[in-house]
């Protein structure tokens, strides 16, 4: 049999949001990369202090928190809490078949709305600020579900 | 080509269940917001402490970790841990084309163990309980995810 | 109407690449089950410290952070970072209709990175080690996922 394709708009609408989102995600894995060799600090493991190529001069000091690394964690970490969900919410949603513009709405602005919490978080604005932009991305992520869970009982 | 329809008894149950935990795991997030409006703390960046209009007062107290508000944290980790992989490993089971009642079983058993596993985590009770609970829904992943790698080993 | 099935190559090939991965992320779980049980320690809630029948001698030190448990805990939190993104984006590499070969060679050279990375992680091999597997992973993550992009943007 064969495969569900991306011809279908709406599973070409997901598979697009879907990347981006991804993408997003392990940018934040490499960020903290960058940030870590940036500090030369910010590690984590015991055995992170021994004398590599990578790390020439070891100093305990690297392991202690440092704030650079700490925000992109804490970014990643918010991403870890709500990305994977919208990922299957997602799929789930455009199987049930809504309109295409609507998938539009909620799929794309779920993507730019974490966007826009990403550039809030990293430069360090307002609490309210960065919790405003994670507000709009959760409750699209509780209506995509609730549609949902209300369409596969009432079918 | 058309996408595989919630119609399909199994989808629906999948749905159900995958559409419960998200809506699970997503509170765990609002929970932690309500919880630290309420402790006015448990904050973790340093903007945090700037004054806007939800956070009028600031005191850097307020960064300092809040039980409250950690408890709701490491069942929300536990949340992470756990519910992404069921809904990708429960979306494949029922690819597998299990029997409906052994879906119904699985898929709803898990759901009930999680939400027995976060009652008795939010309540304090004893770690034997809550691992219990956890043991169980940890079980039905493995027996899934196992289910679906052997049929399509054997496919 | 009818579920894709794991008749398909690769869809079978996605099913047991990503059965595997989920296997390994939960094996993390009970591998921290297992050392805190060893250690009788790293525990991490207050009620933990209540005498039960799994811990008959409760003591505070059982909620210091013990190393050997830590470095369970790092490992997984390295794999809920990675692995719940590989899931989807592997299952949507899928559907693009990739040559076997090449679903082959990403899924399952996935797979052997992260293993790898488990073991160099876990014996605490240098920084270096780990980092060459993880990029090894993550570098096909972001090729199944650009290339997913691409076909979805252009069909």
């Amino acid at each position: 049999m064969e495969l569900p394709s991306l011809q279908n708009p709406l599973l070409a609408t997901y598979a697009i949001a879907a990347s981006l989102m991804i993408l997003k995600a392990v940018a934040m894995s490499w960020l903290t990369v960058i940030r870590m060799m940036q500090e030369k600090g910010g590690y984590r493991s015991p055995e992170d202090l021994r004398r590599t190529p990578l790390n020439p001069n070891p100093d305990p000091k690297q392991l202690a928190p440092n704030e650079r690394v700490e925000r992109v964690r804490r970014i990643h970490q918010n991403d870890l809490e709500n990305i994977p969900f919208f990922l299957v919410s997602g799929f789930l949603f455009v199987l049930t078949g809504p309109p295409v513009w609507l998938a539009w709405l909620l799929l794309y602005g779920y993507v730019l709305s974490r966007l826009l919490h990403f550039a809030a978080y990293f430069t360090a604005q307002t609490h309210d600020m960065r919790a405003t932009f994670w507000t709009v991305g959760s409750v699209i992520l509780i209506v995509m579900t609730l549609w949902t869970l209300v369409m596969a009982l009432l079918t």
